[in-house]
């Protein structure tokens, strides 16, 4: 049972969005609770009430449109996120969320009634770029994050989540939980990565999101003239760092082909031309599918990190960041995409999902499953993300179809 | 001729000037042109009028004593800076700077008239931290930097040399250029480096200052998701830099025994612990008294950033910093240091000096040679940096009998 969308209106739709918070470049830059973010979230809850959903905003600032089925019984809720990275694309997060909309307006159209409810929703600040954490809407939703505390977050000039979420009308009344039991959560999200595209694919299951494994390793050496000191009587905190970022490049080929890790920041003091580093701090970060392979590459690197300190005279430490289990969608819905997008004559491979996304929580509280829109060259939080429509389109009606499925209740 | 000091005079003087800027941990923080410095300068000029010196102060704020000869012949000049690192250390330039004053009082003392006339000299900004570059004071007089533009440069609060030299009441009337023909110029410094303790030397002879070659390299590659993009589909510019470090590190091995490589600085955008760094820049400084080694080792850098950039998928560019080189002083001031150690009975020997010195510049106008003191550990721009009284006196009393020897005019 394949099912289409009015590609036209869907299309609109996303350009609609794309207005608000557009870049000069053609990207996004509508930061979670920005007012840009109050804009389309203003237009989002108008479009919902159009469509003759009920709508409710819960004290985390998510936003949820309920379209009752013939029965009442668990929903199914199906959506994403509208906020954006900092001068990010137009289609990550906003196009899962738009699709979400447009199914509820096709299913108007053609008079149909689900079996079961169906709720659309909007997580808020899944970006987690001016606010921290990422997924932090879905996470107070899920019970993963503690409200007060995700309250209390601030942005770089000291505002807080609360404050903002006050400020732009979006701190509601119902509790942030899951007000009821859910059937299932689906959500179309574009991959970030190339792997669709490479393999010529016009949809991707996901079956999963890989795990990861997040920490920072600071070296303690001497801070000393650079000219003065000999080689042999040098205790160089950056030369400790560089053989820990050649390991962590290292590291995936030799543990699983889907490993990927990354030194992404470094800080070194007193980081001077003139004076042998003292003191340098970098973060690494690996994901996998395999909690096992986390954990191997995590100890490989405290071991590199053991040996550069020896073999350079340093202290070091090591700070855990973030730890997080890979998660297995459940058969029912990858089954429920993958027939879809069968149906809808669509290539598709399944896929494990190398970000985390709001289905990360969401698979918590009930069965979750995921839709992946191919990205061209894999690019992400970037103006350059691009997403051709017609791969927009497939997913989206992927998505359409496999709600639809699930709504059946053919239990 | 052996040629002694009033050594309780002596370590008193150096205890007074210590105290001017002095911090909890018994190092120095006096800036150039700070109000700890210009403490230290009224200080330094109104000890040199009690000493029957006649002061004068450049336009550039350097500040000279002059003691007559018996002969109206090219004088002998000596001194050092009493500017420090941020908390650097209490002996660093300003024990050569006192003992000059002290070896002035002793003559007075003795009732010693020298052949040539002798200049003692304080140079302005000699350390480089709060203004660049270093060596900025002997520098403009030898002309190899130029006034008006060192006249413009700014600390980190845009605060310009000029308008510093105005406040603290030290931009003298005198043109900042040698006023007439030197015979030679001579410097006590401490050495900053590990080889007299190491070699159980009294004081150091030093035969010259290594040359140097400094630059930059940035690698530019591509932001990217740290968890969707594939290990094989990134260009990470962190990379790229790992590699380099690690060549900086592993080129002097090769080279010379005397030839130091440090990467000091680096900097990655957007240097976030999620994202594949996009750009990353980092210096890199050699030195060794060779010249043709330093040529090798800034190649093999680059060779090493061309390969780095090939196997990353990066672009990468170089920017040179500084180049210098090496200096060779003259056999008649080498000849007069060690000469003096030996009548003095101390254990001397040869180096090479490892960091600049106002020397350096000096040596463009005159003949110029250098007295090391021993640096314990070598440590150095640290309130950690040490040298014995016993060590301080050791220096003191050869630069004082070396002076002694250049101004009989025995030629």
């Amino acid at each position: 049972m394949s099912f289409t969308l009015d590609r036209e209106r869907f299309i609109s739709a996303m350009k609609i969005q794309a207005d608000i918070g557009g870049t000069a470049n053609g990207g996004l830059h509508r930061l979670a609770l920005s007012d840009e973010d109050k804009e389309i979230r203003d237009w989002f809850c108008e479009e919902m009430e159009a469509a003759g959903l009920s709508v409710r905003v819960d004290e985390f600032g998510n936003i949820f449109g309920r379209r009752e089925g013939k029965r009442s019984i668990e929903p199914v809720l199906v959506g994403s996120h509208l906020d954006s990275q900092p001068y990010g694309g137009i289609y990550d997060g906003a196009l899962g969320t738009v699709a979400a909309l447009e199914f509820i307006r096709e299913l108007n159209d053609r008079g149909i009634e689900t079996e079961r409810p169906i709720e659309i929703v909007n997580w808020t600040n899944e970006e987690g770029s001016r606010f921290q954490p990422t997924l932090q809407g879905s996470g107070v939703w899920a019970g993963v994050l503690d409200l007060a505390e995700q309250y209390a977050t601030t942005d770089e000039e000291g505002v807080s989540v609360e404050a903002e979420l006050e400020r732009i009308g979006y701190k509601g009344e119902v509790p942030a939980e899951p007000h009821e039991q859910y059937d299932s959560y689906l959500e179309l999200h574009v991959e970030q990565g190339p792997y669709l595209e490479e393999n010529g694919m016009d949809v991707g299951v996901v079956t999963g999101i890989v795990g990861l494994t997040w920490g920072a390793i600071s070296f303690h050496g001497e801070a000393n003239h650079s000219g003065a000191t000999p080689m042999h009587h040098r205790n160089d905190a950056m030369v400790g760092a560089a053989d820990v970022i050649t390991q962590v490049r290292r590291t995936p080929n030799s543990l699983g082909d889907r490993t990927v890790g990354t030194v992404g920041f470094i800080d070194a003091k007193p980081n001077s031309i003139n004076i042998v580093p003292e003191e340098v701090t970098f973060t690494y970060g690996f994901r996998d599918p395999d909690a096992s392979i986390l954990e191997q590459a995590k100890t490989e690197v405290l071991r590199e990190a053991e040996n550069a300190a020896e073999r350079e005279g340093l202290t070091w430490e090591h700070e855990d960041r973030a730890e997080a289990d890979p998660v297995f969608f459940p058969d029912r819905c990858v089954d429920a995409v993958e027939g879809a997008a069968s149906e809808l004559g669509y290539d598709s491979m399944r896929i494990f999902s190398g970000g985390v996304h709001d289905a990360t929580h969401a698979h918590k509280v009930c069965d979750s499953g995921m839709v992946f829109a191919v990205s061209e060259g894999g690019k992400s939080h970037t103006e350059e993300e691009f997403t051709s429509w017609d791969d927009c389109y497939s997913a989206a009606t992927t998505l359409a179809t496999a709600v639809l499925t699930l709504a059946k209740d053919e239990a």
